[in-house]
């Protein structure tokens, strides 16, 4: 049993933390915001007055800190005696975050991997390359760090496992498939901080395929799904976290992930990444100005928390997950739908910003309760799905289930 | 009868002009030139000995000097004694060095239409807004100013003037068709500093129709031209100088500049603008750094100077001028076309650095030979054109016709 939460973060995905955190306070106790700038969380505590959204009178404050400083952080998690550290800042973060809890002894909760601001899209193994070099210590320490408990990575590891659990003796492929059929009204804009999204499609895909790593070109790999509600949707090959940990999980599948892009999405990449302005190298201006281009991309372009108001359509994110049962082939898809108009109305955010930040929410308050409390370091599909997904259905995003795959037999995940 | 030229500027035009002036050193005596980065003209110099350019022995003297600045300019053009300037620098220091060329009372000749670095194409009258504010200036000190004296505008100001003269009593329109169907072999490349070259389709596109300035957006009105030799090419409505100038010489003809693009450079140019990174407004990355977008675009696109040696293919520039003649309609196209690989060869740069760069000479020697000695300021279409066209054709540009209009019946202007 643990209480009392610190966020780390002041973007989109901490302000739905934030506000969910608020209207489960009752499990989840005080609750902290501490980012670079603390005006910014500051900005968030408000909304979430705004919108009253604490269930019961507590501790809701902010504080500035710098999260590539271990021991700040973990002088901020001593003064403010909190047990569960929710890390949604910037990638860039995770590794000085998580030595923090470790130091003392707090669990610690993620929802993207880590990343070397210098390098881009590193080879696999990418959980193995830093956090999972910490699992040892955190067994020893009895330190719980659940990685990547966002929608995806996250909650559709959960549903690989569920689907696993569930229908088959044995899984023989994962498709991981995310799309997001929403429009935002502006003629280009990322829906996550714009150096983090681009630096996932300008390196080399990989997938786990034949029992090994495959490597393909970004949109060189393209396939329509039918999904459910949003309709047929195009999505390509792409890399993402969660490949590696369920294909460490379950090596002998095929696991792949696809991402929703529209063709104008693809083109406007296309460009900046041919012309280099999506390169993190300096370039010097004929003034001798010295410049990263991509900052520059990032400044030009829409803030993508400046979105949420005018966002409508929905995401679907889903996993195909094929197997045998009794020796027959099965199939089932495992999916969640989200509205982005309905987040904005809720906790000011848009949908993408809300499928990414009430799942650690979720696994806080399992921590909270026992449930999740592990004490080592765990990839979400190591966890039991089914409080996950009880809780989910509770706070706002709701799992389904089409058995004998896409178009099939369509229920709740426990009707 | 003037003699003694000075160069202002060290980019590919000026080396194209530095060339052919030393092939013609027997008329213009003693060449000069000069810009901010002095190690540039001497870059210049060494390719001109490289090729043995020099017609006879004489001087080919590198100089530094700010063009922004007249009084450094006079200076120079004191100290070196040369009697007429050929201004190919950026189009920014237009107006500084006419002053200079006022003061001293020596001829100046330009190829571009002076900009001020934080205005983009401005409303007409463009010639009106500076230059033609000095015209009086000009006739008081007897001083000849030979405006926009490149190809476009310049020969295609001669074109006019000459289908006019010769084969018509009446004007009723004026289609100036500028098609580049060469090859640079690069992603995407601008053939002039992508600063003054974007700045041409970022604003309005101003024509002259039915006797009143027409507005249009770029890219809105499109047409398809069979063109001699390089076949049928999409061309668009674009601001062009020459618009204004043929506009106030003949204001009862329809005056249209049209620039050809392929779907690609519109494509990376739509992108581009749309993301505001063709802006000259600087924008603050989240590091705090102010950058101006247009600049780091430039930054990252190659060298316009780089491409020269790869580039092949051919430009055709012509004019297709409507009128009547005894009362009859007649239309005539009168045109030239360039190679890339053959100005390569010649002078060591492309062939839109070529055509843009053999005009002034020609002019220069006709201003040395007495015949455009004007004595006050004047654009192309003011002077014979018939030198003009007989210099060029000797020294690399041929002038052609095709009367009854595009695809009519083809020979040499003096046919």
């Amino acid at each position: 049993m643990k209480r009392n939460v610190l966020i780390i973060g002041a973007g989109g995905v901490s302000q739905v933390v934030a506000h969910k955190c608020a209207q489960n306070n009752d499990v989840l106790g005080d609750i902290h915001i501490a980012s670079r700038t603390q005006s910014k969380c500051d900005d968030i505590i408000r909304t979430v007055h705004d919108k009253s959204a604490m269930k019961e009178n507590g501790v809701l404050r902010s504080h500035a800190v710098d999260a590539t400083k271990p021991d700040q952080v973990a002088a901020l998690i001593r003064e403010t005696g909190v047990e569960i550290v929710i890390n949604v800042g910037t990638a860039f973060v995770n590794m000085h975050v998580l030595e923090a809890c470790i130091e003392t002894g707090v669990a610690y909760i993620d929802t993207a991997i880590h990343e070397e601001p210098n390098k881009i899209c590193e080879t696999p193994p990418w959980y193995g390359n830093y956090e999972w070099k910490r699992r040892e210590r955190c067994a020893q320490n009895g330190v719980t760090a659940i990685l990547g408990a966002g929608f995806d990575p996250g909650v559709v590891n959960a549903f690989a496992r569920f689907a696993i659990d569930e229908y088959m003796d044995e899984v023989k492929s994962i498709d991981i498939v995310d799309i997001n059929a929403g429009s935002h009204g502006k003629y280009f804009a990322t829906n996550f901080d714009p150096e983090i999204n681009f630096r996932e499609f300008t390196g080399v895909v990989y997938s786990w395929q034949g029992g090994a790593w495959q490597t393909n070109k970004m949109f060189e790999v393209g396939k329509e799904w039918d999904m459910p509600v949003v309709g047929p949707s195009k999505a390509y090959m792409s890399g993402h976290d969660e490949v590696h940990s369920l294909s460490a999980n379950y090596p002998q599948a095929d696991v792949r992930f696809w991402m929703g892009f529209g063709d104008h999405y693809i083109n406007v990449f296309t460009v900046l990444q041919n012309l280099g302005l999506l390169s993190e190298q300096p370039v010097t201006t004929a003034e001798g100005l010295e410049v990263i281009p991509l900052k520059v991309v990032k400044a030009c372009l829409p803030d993508p928390s400046s979105l949420a108001p005018e966002y409508t359509g929905k995401t679907c994110i889903g996993d195909l997950v094929k197997g045998t049962k009794d020796g027959q082939d099965v199939e089932v898809f495992v999916y969640n739908v989200a509205d982005h108009k309905a987040a904005y109305e809720e906790v000011g955010s848009q949908g993408i910003s809300y499928t990414a930040g009430l799942p650690p929410v979720a696994a806080a308050m399992l921590v909270a309760s026992g449930e999740w409390d592990a004490k080592t370091m765990v990839n979400v599909e190591e966890l039991d799905p089914k409080p996950f997904f009880t809780i989910l259905d509770r706070i706002g995003l709701p799992t389904r289930v089409q058995i004998g795959g896409l178009g099939g037999i369509d229920q709740a995940w426990n009707a």
